[in-house]
């Protein structure tokens, strides 16, 4: 069929689909999502079966041991789907809760109620437990999802759907709250990026240059999750041994996420006593240095090395850190400023007005005080599962949970009330 | 200058006074907001004679008597002006509220902060009135605005702005916080919407024209604004009086505002006591009834002529109701939803569980319970002022206040926490 023919019609299926599941009652998403998981467990050997033929394909086409493995669907990973989503039932319903009601002069009750947003288009890369996360967090918030795999993952992808598909039958839920967009054609995804009427929200989840070209594309709003530019800056109060751990645990915990550190900054009083320590960590733990001319004196004998200007403007994704020697806390925020992502930045000290100073001024989707930039994320923060984490500032900025999936309506009640 | 290298230098001077702003305490923009309003009255008559030439050319170019009339800066609109912005003082400060911090379990507290969205372009047509009240909501709430009026206020806005910028500068702000498109260039507008660099958001303010076309061209997210077809629902259970009051009050208070009630809908068990009521108040009032075939029984007599199918789906700003009689609740709620703006919808009723159905299932940014849609405002919900209604799903529905200008961002306060 022609592909945005094809996509009209998967748009409206989702549409008709998210109006029931909006109405549905927390009990009933939580038995789809509980057969889904039960689903996924049963069906393991089909899914490995499917995946198989992914992972083949895949090998044939060259792909990378990464991408191999990224996409490889082991019986360990599809119990972490299938716990993944038994943890999602455990979530508070966010669909429904009404919030501040007040009562206005005249006697209207006006407050607000929050409900989904509707229709949710994903598009994302090869790892094919993406599909089960994506589409839990989308029906437990009350919306409908349009799930566009990566190539690579099709067969896999569509064996997972099918088993989800089944989960919400099982609950007597409309089976069209998870489709699939079961082709590789790319008009696909152009067809998909201008149905406005049919789709709330594009999340993207890939890398940079998929995100780029969904944005330059899409006419529907999307919640987009760009660079990771992290700082983690050593305040000249800074408790030694803590701004040694924390910036070990920012960088090195895992190198290739985005909540990783990318930046050091060190206030200048810091540097002769604290990057010695540091630097000799880093250089323990395989940590490449790009150092700015002053840092570059205290680590030049560990291996450090200069950096250029681009490295402040780089997220490495690996053990590389660029590390500056700031003249003050308003050095530090403009540097931020100027080279960040707005994603999350860290001061370490243990001055009150600094922490204070650096949490107002510092625009960034996460500001912590004295903890490891690794922290932003949606588990950690509580939100039991996360979309993504949103670097937009509209709707919703940081880890994506239900609530970034829902919005709110205004509602009113009177006994009558005229304008008058 | 050439229009996009002018506009470029407005956007990096708007992002850099949106970062001061941001910073600045509620009482220096509360300084700034009240030397404004001060500046407005005191400059009352150099205002008349800049909109004077506005009114003249306008004359000139032949504009309707209504147009030049919005256009038409009175000393009463002037009061007007500076009296909302001295209600906007008197409002709470938005930024820097921090909400929700709870401790997780390894000791850090987490939590978000209130913050502004940054820079806000600003995009309308002819009333003036309005360049006063977005930059006032625009500097309470800690950003910059970049303010592009139609081109036959030019003279009327340019005026008020430079008053404006005076306030700033009385109150030591930035006076970039609030810029002028000095230009009736229209690539200067193309400029504004692809500098995704240094404007974060986009409201228009005007038809549905020119909201449209922003929409088609901006590569920045839009908070938008289109059509009011809003519903009046009266329930089997309905109080009669209050059935015809609201009705009356929803259509007829006000004709040619977005909340007035366009499309009233009747249970079938109301029609023969209700209609013919309500019928004669609308035929009193020179309200135009288009009646599909069954209200049209009872309201022929009285006028009411037969509807079509377009008139389901017209915003008509007009003394004009579309009637139709449903068989039930679900029925009304199946009416709205597919032709419904999700705008604002009311429900006339005695009954709990069917208000309760409706509040729940109507998914429009403002649902009522037994009050007129005309409340559907800013004012009216206690947000003090507002920078239009939001029909966007994302970010804010409905009246948008000076939340609405802001962002949320996630805190984070550690001892030192790493993760394992």
């Amino acid at each position: 069929m022609d592909p945005v023919r094809e996509m009209t019609q998967i748009g409206q299926r989702a549409r008709s689909a998210a109006r029931q599941l909006a109405r549905v009652s927390g009990a009933a998403k939580n038995a789809a999502l509980t057969a889904m998981a039960d689903g996924l467990l049963r069906g393991a050997a089909s899914l490995r079966q499917e995946n198989a033929k992914d992972l083949h394909a895949g090998q044939e086409k060259g792909l990378s041991a990464a991408m191999l493995d990224r996409l490889n669907l082991t019986d360990a990973r599809i119990k972490g789907m299938a716990e993944g989503i038994i943890q999602v039932v455990a979530l508070e319903d966010p669909v429904g809760e009404i919030t501040g009601m007040k009562p206005r002069p005249n006697g209207l009750l006006i407050g607000r109620m929050r409900v989904p947003l509707g229709v949710i288009g994903i598009i994302y890369e090869s790892r094919p437990n993406v599909t089960a996360d994506a589409a839990a967090l989308a029906v437990k918030s009350g919306n409908a999802v349009i799930l566009r795999g990566g190539s690579e993952a099709l067969n896999s992808n569509r064996a997972i759907v099918q088993i989800l598909v089944e989960g919400l039958e099982k609950a007597k839920l409309p089976q069209d709250a998870v489709q699939f967009v079961n082709t590789t054609d790319r008009a696909a995804v152009g067809a998909l990026l201008s149905m406005d009427r049919y789709v709330d929200v594009i999340i993207p989840r890939g890398g940079k240059g998929l995100i780029e070209r969904i944005i330059a594309e899409s006419r529907i709003p999307v919640i987009k999750h760009l660079d990771g530019i992290c700082h983690t800056y050593i305040d000249q109060d800074a408790h030694p041994d803590m701004a040694v751990t924390l910036t070990l645990n920012g960088k090195m915990q895992r190198t290739g996420v985005c909540n990783a550190t990318e930046t050091l900054l060190v206030h200048a009083s810091m540097a002769a006593s604290f990057l010695p320590v540091v630097g000799q960590k880093l250089k323990e733990t395989g940590c490449v240095m790009r150092c700015c001319p002053e840092s570059l004196r205290h680590l030049a004998p560990l291996g450090g090395i200069p950096a250029t200007e681009a490295d402040w403007d780089t997220e490495y994704l690996d053990a590389i850190l660029a590390i500056r020697v700031v003249a003050s806390l308003e050095e530090a925020i403009d540097h931020i400023e100027k080279h960040g992502s707005q994603h999350t930045d860290v001061i370490v000290t243990q001055n009150h007005a600094r922490a204070m100073q650096f949490i107002r001024e510092v625009d960034s989707s996460s500001v912590m005080v004295n903890a490891s930039s690794r922290f932003s994320d949606g588990f950690e923060y509580g939100l039991g599962a996360e979309m993504g984490i949103s670097t937009d500032k509209l709707h919703v900025r940081g880890p994506v949970g239900l609530e970034g999936l829902t919005t709110l309506k205004y509602i009113v009640m009177g006994t009558g009330q005229t304008r008058g």
